[in-house]
């Protein structure tokens, strides 16, 4: 099939019509660029069952100057993306609301122009923190510290707040005409890191579910340390008093010493509780034979709710980060698939959870978020959870892996 | 009345009339934005003695790049404020000239994405310190140091250097017509801060006088210490050798052992002094009945000059800097009404001088500044500190309120 | 001659007719700016036989977001300018292909709105490290570390994360038709520095040569320090294996221990090295009776090179920074005239480098870099070296100036 070039008037666009339509928004290296662009299933002449969309834009407001967005409405999802805040994913609205996402303090989608990251002793991440996927890595990942050559670690290292170099959409003239995204940041530092990570998000016209692609690049000719967290984070409606998760998990530990009193109940969740501040449990996934794990977060009454299928030998451990504190502080659970856990790397080192990536070696991270509409979905992919676990229970572990005490 | 629409090009603009035109030239939470606005009192067809401007640009060379400035003209005066400068006045001028503002050795409206407030030990906040009217807060103030918890408190807070989420223009439409100029500032850090600024700059047509009239609001569901200085800066032409300023207050204490030396003679300045640096005092201003305390600074001959009328109850201390350094360093004074003195956080609370503000709550700060531009006018002025003063006279200390020796 | 006025329509240029045609391309003073503008001998009307265009950009990708960048084609040479990172020379090109600069680890020109100076222990510089000609000073330059006086001095200075404030393009009217770029880059921090750089590139059409001509003023009303090295960095297709370095010099020392196993043969390149690093070594330029001393580098059949012309009362050291490790290291070596090495400012006090502009001084710094393209090039700029030389060698100092073991 051929899709017909409607884009005649748009200088700066390069349409490459082979298997795709491919639409380049933004390239460092040629210093291509777009400021505002939208294309759609009518647009491109493609005759489908759902239609589509995709818009591009840069916004000008308060600490948001300068940050490109663009959001896919593919019939069913809507999703935000964050190409100026390292392809990040800001929500994902259906029918209007959101369903993926969460109500952060920080109301602004901030460039990170505007961002000190070793702010606050490392802290200053926290500046920008509102979306529903943050990639916490490549070079480091985890809580601030001051790592064993004396630099300071900030926290959940610099990616999010890197500006995409390459952004370009896709959209495949065959059926089911699957919409990529891809968006490649660079972690370039002069002696220090040269991380390339070529994030990819397909989704399909019609469909409840997509997936990250996500390939990382050591383009040094040393080998280098690694980490990362998919940081996803998940807030009303589906977080509320009596939700649920479930995980495909031989094993959980608290992460600190105020975990240890919430160990039993780490599946449930309670509603918006004062000086509840963080509960963070640390799990080992186990996979099912095609090496993926899986693990889904629903609502009190089981009828809406999202999973989350990841690698086991890509992403090895899983933080859950309850952040059920008051709504204003942002009531929060994060289902965190990683490399690592949310310690500092000088902790994970002696755990083996700080990996290596050779020289000219690249990683490969992909992720399947399914967003789950009715009661049938989510005890679908709670069943599905239990086939992975083959009638095993997670094991509870009461003491930390790591010792903060020192 | 009924102002007519004279709008309907510019699609960003919102007017809204009810009692008032309204343009909304910055909203974060709808993405609505205007690169250049104009208003004036003939294209809203007001029929005024004193005919007045409002314009909107962005700024675009060297470290201004992406500044948004407002200037007002209410036929008397000009200001300009810098939205992505937390709402900052840069400047008074009068007849052409400045009246209220001085010459900082920085020269540009410096945008916050190029400071680094932690650098130089705190000091990066130096690097665009040069407006008539900075806000140091609102989470802390004061000189850096690390607080008793280990975080650095950069130079007099963050807001200064935080860009407008929200600016609106509203013109009354009734007489005298009021011009509103309202900017929130958002300090919000994830599980830090969530303090929200609405201010509020009101000029009226034809007047030599404007006031502020800002609204604090925790909108954190816990308590949290808040601080903020008024930092009100006044060079040439006001200030020259022979200068004199007017507080009604208690005492007045110097704020280091540098400044016992400038106690007595604290109403006086020097011309441009080589090597005089900065001398700083601390009072504790009075108020009348309705809890007014006024400040005035004029020149010598007594015939121009400035007052700043603030409420005691809502900012008890009183700060006068004087830095009557050589012009090149930046000859100026400032007069700074805040909740707090300029010493670092961690000094302060033991003085009582970081109030909290609760979860929820909201605290006003109102001020009013008046140029002065007659002997009349001045010596009115300091009639009215005298009203206040009631022939008691201010208590001099001899010692300061902190021991900074260990 | 009289140039015709061809801008009629760019109303933000201000073309000034006497003896040059002056075209403002930034000014934060007045607030002119022009987003995209060309010229070019043809548009002028100056009939030369080597036409010549100039053209400014904005950039809007990624990390480049923001960044200005002038492109000078003076017909044999076309030389890539970057205001927005204190006017430094990106790279030059000669037939289409790039003849000086170097393939760093960082692709794009970066914004320094993106880039924490002090970040990684003061290393942030290496985030934006990529360009031909870097200015490393002016308030300091070298190696990180704390001073003296417990403040943090990052990597090399501030100049060139600075955007310049004022940039204009001259064209002479004269033949042979001088193309002067002027950019003043301001390096002012309330109470702490006033030091501002008259940068002037000057460029003859048809030439293979182009000068840098660079005052310094310290608009403080006290004397400050500065430092600056003219960090200039030379890859492919130059450097490669049994390239060699040519300098007018009477000593060479190793910067420390590392660099003692390459002190005999300093002259010569490696090829791209695995494990190399880096390797430094500081000389002490020697110069002819106008002043002027001499250093070339040509590639291994030393029919293609560049020559450095300096003046050793301006800048009285040298270093030399043989940065041979693999390609995607960043294969490059640094000729580096300045007023010191690159050790941190502390260490520099004792060897009397860090010298002392008084209130209202200025200092010039005169460069001239010529491309050598032929065997004859290259043999006569050596000679010019050992003319200076007069059959003297450089006397090899085993041991570092400064003992860095601690």
């Amino acid at each position: 099939m051929i899709i017909k070039n409607v884009l005649a008037t748009v200088a700066l666009l390069t349409p490459v019509y082979a298997l795709s339509a491919e639409f380049v928004l933004t390239d460092s290296a040629t210093n291509t660029y777009v400021d505002h662009w939208k294309t759609s299933a009518q647009e491109l002449g493609i005759n489908t069952t759902t239609p589509f969309s995709i818009e591009k834009k840069r916004l000008n407001t308060g600490k948001q100057s300068g940050v490109d967005i663009i959001t896919i409405d593919n019939g069913e999802l809507e999703l935000t993306l964050v190409p100026t805040r390292g392809m990040g994913i800001y929500q994902v609205r259906k029918e209007g609301k959101r369903i993926l996402g969460w109500d952060s303090p920080v109301k602004e989608i901030v460039n990170p122009a505007f961002i000190d990251l070793e702010s606050r002793n490392g802290l200053g991440w926290l500046d920008g923190f509102n979306e529903m996927l943050v990639r916490c890595g490549y070079e480091w990942t985890g809580h601030p510290g001051v790592d064993d050559n004396g630099q300071l670690l900030s926290l959940h290292g610099r990616v999010q707040n890197t500006p995409a170099s390459l952004v370009k959409v896709e959209i495949d003239d065959e059926a089911p005409h699957t919409i990529t995204v891809t968006g490649v940041v660079a972690e370039s530092t002069f002696k220090k890191s040269n991380l390339s990570t070529e994030t990819r998000l397909n989704i399909i016209p019609g469909e409840n579910s997509f997936s990250i692609n996500d390939t990382l690049t050591n383009k040094a000719d040393y080998d280098d340390e690694y980490q990362i967290i998919y940081h996803s984070n998940f807030g009303k409606p589906i977080l509320e008093k009596g939700a649920k998760v479930h995980s495909a998990a031989s094993e959980i530990s608290p992460f600190n010493d105020y975990a240890k009193g919430g160990l039993k109940s780490w599946q449930t969740y309670l509603g918006p509780t004062k000086d509840f501040d963080e509960m963070v449990f640390n799990l080992k996934p186990i996979s099912d034979p095609e090496g993926n794990s899986l693990a889904v977060l629903h609502n009190k009454d089981a009828n809406s709710g999202v999973s989350m299928r990841f690698k086991t030998d890509q992403l090895p451990v899983l933080t859950i980060w309850k952040n059920t504190d008051t709504l204003k502080q942002g009531y929060v659970t994060g289902i965190e698939p990683g490399t690592s856990y949310a310690y500092n790397t000088k902790y994970q080192r002696p755990l083996g959870l700080v990996p290596t990536i050779k020289a000219g070696e690249q990683k490969h991270f992909d992720l399947e978020y399914t967003v789950l509409t009715s009661a049938e979905d989510v005890s679908q992919a709670v069943d599905n959870v239990a086939k992975i676990m083959k009638k095993q229970k997670v094991q509870l572990k009461s003491e930390p892996l790591v010792d903060l005490s020192h």
